[in-house]
């Protein structure tokens, strides 16, 4: 059945029906004019995102569940990267007239399941038609006591990122390769099952000849890229002095930080964290890695400074996730990267921005 | 200049300028991961609400200064009808790289116009690029103590509503109908100012033949359309026991309320509150002005039940704008209309529905 055959009305009242919260702070959910919430902390923090097709995402080999999930899971970083702890979530979606329901309820799969990860509640949200693009935006608020800005970097504090740089890059690089049978074995992967069948190899093209790419190196850029799992702060943000999400680039969002702290950087290029999938990957297409890690954007991990005194500490984080590696310390002015062989050379900005060509 | 040629950063840096907000409330506005807020009130109301180009506007006709200015009290209006304040807005913006700078700081204009009316501060948001169509998706944060749901109507309670209704559907049928050389007049005029200029008559076709309307008919109409204000509900949450705005037409809104509530209504047509300029205008159109006015939507007026005994104390509410109009009164079950002579008949749903044709 397509929306136009079930109507808004329709929509909305299975919406309100699916996504009943259980969260006491909730007084008003979804249905009236405005949610109404009574948080209980100190201070409420509040985060927006969008992701319009063609621009974030294609769904050529997007799935509308992989959107949904990645849609919660961009917000919810922000308020990682804040320090604070995701809550509430509204949203704006549009869709064309002639979608297909289906495609409808497995986006809603998407972010329900982010929402159950990050433990967050649908509140409200407007959904309406589109003429040409689907458009998915999100308001999330959460709360916090302790929060971390970009401004409190100190000079002498280290830097660090969970996790590894430049997984999301490579998936998006292989996910455009892929021939469109492979693109359609993508698009119908539940990913985030555990017990989700190797699929062997995937096919791709590289300067218009076939090739193929091993399973167990593509799909966990793959899923980095189409489900990435935004970084929980709880445990950093004791320690962090600034902090940041990777969400366009690990230099360009170094920069910002740099710019609202002002102070400057410098970073040692080997010690960026990579995977040995994305090293693999980097590999068979003849690429940089370390290119790849500083520009690629939606890695969702966190970036932040902090003291050299607690360096152990931090290092010692409880959650298995959390692995977190120094990657550089924080100057005065200038901004730098050292390479393998200890020359150094100015940081310039890469990755993704807005409105600009090429 | 074009967008693209600005760029994102450059964008985001100068609206963080023109939006310094002076609210202490605000903690962390634009610029970082997230916003962080203290709105020391008990109860924090969130409503969000999207545009889109081709579906709820027409940039034949409606300058991108009317769309920011109504964006804001779509937003606003949403929180007025839960008997709160609208105190913080984040905005998700998408438009095309080649969108002339001019057309994008006018926006941000009725944006920051219909800000200081509410007096709204603006704490973040998301801007990129888009494929074809321009998206405004904004989120408004309110706050409020006696929160007015939608439910708490009683049988016995009198029905009320602010203004005059169906002025913007007018506005909207005048709009589509004008000649290419009137509607460039609309879009360069500055509505706000008090001072405009009487344009004397607007050019338009009515079955392929050219007549004119007269500007003092028309421009109020347009105004309401293009500009509309959000009714402040401060004097009237003490007395309503359930409220909604009317943004889809006022008998779509109305069975809303009443689902909500578990009750029905009786609504004496003739008392449904017409301007004057809305009455000429369904006159010279040959259309039916109850129809217009009980299915045209983005009225922004209140509608609103209350107790009949106090009924005396809101008929004088202080506010100029706020005056409100009994319609009728709500009954144990039925939805049913009454007119002129009398004749009782069943109210019926009509107003704008996503998704649905026709």
């Amino acid at each position: 059945m397509k929306l136009h055959q079930i109507g808004e009305l329709g929509l909305l009242k299975e919406i309100r029906k699916r996504f009943k919260s259980t969260d006491s702070s909730i007084i008003i959910g979804i249905g009236d004019d405005a949610a109404a919430i009574t948080p209980q902390k100190e201070k409420i923090l509040v985060t927006t995102d969008m992701m319009n097709e063609g621009i974030h995402f294609d769904l050529g080999f997007t799935s509308s569940f992989h959107l949904g999930f990645k849609l919660v899971s961009a917000n919810a970083s922000d308020i990682f990267a804040m320090g604070g702890r995701p809550r509430y979530l509204v949203l704006n979606i549009a869709m064309k007239k002639d979608t297909e329901e289906e495609f409808f309820w497995d986006m809603y799969k998407g972010i329900f399941d982010a929402m159950n990860i990050y433990r967050v509640s649908l509140i409200g949200g407007d959904l309406c038609s589109s003429k040409n693009d689907m458009v998915l935006s999100a308001t999330v608020i959460g709360t916090g006591n302790k929060i971390i800005t970009r401004c409190g970097a100190c000079v002498g504090d280290k830097i660090y990122v969970t996790g590894t740089i430049g997984d999301s890059a490579c998936g998006l690089e292989i996910l455009k390769r892929l021939t469109y049978e492979s693109k359609e074995i993508i698009k119908n992967l539940e990913f985030w099952s555990n017990n989700h069948k190797n699929i062997g190899v995937l096919e791709y093209w590289n300067n218009e000849s076939k090739n193929t790419i091993d399973w167990n190196i593509a799909k966990p850029l793959i899923k980095r890229h189409l489900m990435p799992i935004a970084r929980d702060s709880l445990d950093i943000s004791n320690y962090a002095t600034s902090m940041i999400d990777i969400s366009d680039g690990l230099f360009i969002d170094l920069l910002r930080l740099c710019d609202e702290s002002n102070v400057g950087a410098k970073i040692y290029l080997d010690k960026i964290p990579l995977s040995d999938e994305m090293k693999k990957f980097a590999e068979i297409m003849g690429l940089d890695p370390i290119h790849l890690a500083a520009s690629g954007g939606e890695d969702y991990e966190l970036l932040f400074t902090a003291p050299p005194e607690i360096k152990f500490k931090i290092r010692n984080l409880k959650s298995k996730i959390l692995k977190t590696t120094c990657i550089g310390e924080i100057i005065e002015k200038d901004r730098v990267v050292i390479d393998k062989s200890g020359k150094e050379s100015a940081l310039k900005a890469e990755g993704y921005r807005h409105f600009e060509t090429g």
